[in-house]
């Protein structure tokens, strides 16, 4: 029996006899040669049909043969430099599992309604399909790192009691005799885990139900959090660099077949070098108003200012020491300056805005009541929270990286809704 | 200034000075010594306080310190096989970051339920961090066998517009001007993702809204679901088998202390071998009713049946060919025997029951519309369900594993409330 391979391994196996099992991408005849272009999932190969023999029964087939028809081909790997990919299956043999009736999504354009509502066809397509690729690939990554670091993944809720902040976009369902809420954020709980493991982070979906149609957002997207007890701001500004820098590399080395299918080009991520530039919230309004856009001290950055500043320094950028009105109300005041909080945002280069947010929390037992009580949040519903101030408080500080708006910056697509398999919009869950 | 490490990495730091950050988890004198267990969530150290210097002040702060109290000690780092993991620190200097007032979990007996309501705390407790340590070395390992073996990891949607197996134990929730409902499996999305990259995996939370009150249901679970185009049954109970041996081996390997705290004794997990006894349903039927227990052919099984094939053989055993009626509408029948269908489950050794469930999928794309047609499931919410069998369809397979029910099993804990950090059970969402 000739051996099952996936098209990925296909140098392993020059010269030898394999069978690979998949679908039909493309077709082309030239002269007496007809070349199949098989797609298995990890790749693309030209499976090469000559001159007929056996009564012409491969060319026959291949006259059969429909875009996306399921098929198992057997027969020798050749190295070949003309081939995509750089080797072809001189095909001796070929079972046709399922020909594929009018596949709805032919090489001519398609709106990108009708792609979405065909994302479960579109996957399938060569740059889909490469974007998703590299996701699987960040996401090893960014697992490597922490495990390697000794972090601990300590999986939190997603069914919460209440909100991380603020309860106007959050998901709601009915807990059997209660209300529960979907988790926007598992930083409350890792606050928890990291006084019981020292270093820890979580790494699941996440939820906003925001009625907002932007090219930045999604409803349901992954997020990684990690959380270090005993460690301080500048502690997580390091991380973080540390974090971006090694997920680039990875990238790069393991993907770049996929980035080049995308046309990415990467000089602008292999240039990027840690530390990142860094400047407080109020440097950051500064340089923003030199370049001619409006914003008052003390307002959040949208879409535009965060982009004018990634422009300014043409790198991923960490702001810091935001003015606490316009954060959350866990954030640790700056000793000096206390109407501002030591939080951290870094900004993606290239104009794909917040990467990374986070910051170093309030330890202070009384300081953290004070605030849950500004905040007019149920005090009942915190005393867990509160406890964690209570018994061994120590300074602690962590962050949230959002994948796919991470995926998007890596990838340079214009829209992120092609950054997960099955993205979640507003109005829109099918499939 | 004195090198910040992890209790963990202490082997590497013998005679060198180091500083260790953490909280007090018990003390005790003995003459003129002093001695402090401390935790940083890595393990815990023995520092060693001697006759007092400095006019007694460190004595002094070993007598103000409680349990949980939160310090930094440093000091050499000294190999004593005495004392518990080897190595001891004697301690030259120690900073008292907070006293703790009350500390709840005390040495003494609890109630489960106090514990439960104490869970932030709780984790911080010898036995609950071994076993989450276990679980986080558990989670690498999977992810490290799927990704080293070709597999994509494709997270598939937890909001979904329809059932995978049924409304009745659904979260449903208002998704804009729709409802959708929280994922019970990623299987059907894996499915499409298959079909577009070969081999897949989704790894996350899924919900069961189920009102039973057991030792081995949690509302909230993580769940790891591999699928493979072009599968067919055999080779998942290959990959199934495959999958534990190497997630035992990782565990026996990486987390011995950890068993060792929980007295697990590993010599079961030691002798399993594959491959794994291999039951159809209809000899299981027969083996439990030797064995005494009362069952009829068509029923599903119970705990005490599944405990009593696992007895049987005293191994993980693999049962296929279930009656269609008790199986999902997807699966795939038995070419000889219609009315049986080509599904896996692995039961965990030990009486701890189902690890794992899947088996192969229907590709005929007119038996799935009919199977649909029969389970009367809406026809326009599984469209793109239906696509898949029509655009070059495969035979396909995969299954599911449950992590927390894989754990409970491989630490051999009585109750799955303690596989996760914050367990979801009926009625409970606190903290």
């Amino acid at each position: 029996m000739t051996k099952w391979i996936y098209i990925e391994d296909i140098a392993s196996y020059e010269d030898q006899d394999v069978e690979i099992r998949g679908w039909l991408y493309n077709k082309r005849s030239c002269g007496k040669i007809r070349f199949l272009l098989v797609r298995d999932g990890t790749g693309i190969i030209q499976a090469t049909l000559f001159t007929p023999e056996k009564e012409g029964l491969l060319f026959q087939k291949y006259d059969q043969l429909t875009q996306e028809s399921s098929l198992i081909v057997r027969g020798k790997v050749k190295k070949d430099n003309r081939a995509p990919g750089g080797y072809e299956l001189e095909v001796q043999n070929l079972d046709i599992i399922q020909i594929a009736q009018d596949y709805p999504i032919t090489p001519k354009e398609h709106s990108t309604s009708f792609l979405m509502e065909h994302r479960h066809l579109w996957l399938r397509s060569q740059k889909q399909n490469a974007i998703l690729q590299i996701r699987a690939t960040l996401i090893n990554a960014i697992r490597n790192f922490f495990d390697d670091r000794g972090f601990r993944l300590m999986d939190t809720p997603i069914l919460t009691p209440s909100a991380c902040e603020g309860t106007t976009t959050l998901f709601e369902t009915q807990y059997f005799d209660q209300k529960a809420y979907l988790s926007q954020s598992g930083q409350l709980y890792n606050e928890a885990t990291a006084m019981a493991f020292g270093k820890v982070y979580c790494f699941g979906p996440t939820f906003r139900a925001e009625r907002s149609k932007t090219r930045r957002h999604l409803i349901e997207f992954w997020m990684v959090e990690p959380e270090i007890a005993y460690a301080v701001l500048e502690d997580i500004i390091e991380l973080s660099e540390d974090l971006l820098l090694f997920i680039i590399e990875r990238v790069l080395e393991k993907r770049k077949n996929e980035l080049d299918i995308l046309e990415r080009d990467t000089a602008p991520l292999e240039k990027i070098r840690k530390p990142f530039p860094r400047v407080k919230y109020d440097e950051a309004v500064k340089r923003i108003k030199e370049k001619g856009l409006d914003i008052k001290w003390g307002e959040d950055f949208g879409a535009p200012h965060e982009t004018c500043l990634s422009d300014i320094f043409d790198s991923p950028v960490c702001v810091t020491h935001f003015p606490a009105k316009i954060k959350a109300f866990y954030m640790q005041p700056d000793e000096k300056k206390p109407e501002v909080v030591l939080g951290l945002d870094v900004l993606a280069s290239e104009g794909y805005g917040e990467l990374i947010g986070g910051g170093q929390r309030i330890h202070d037992p009384n300081l953290i009541q004070q605030k849950i009580k500004e905040h007019n949040l149920p005090r009942e519903a915190y005393e867990w929270y509160i406890d964690l101030r209570k018994y061994g408080s120590v300074p602690h500080s962590g962050f949230g990286l959002g994948i796919e708006r991470t995926l998007a910056w890596l990838c340079k697509i214009s829209h992120i809704r092609q950054t997960i398999p099955f993205p979640r919009l507003l109005y829109k869950i099918y499939p």
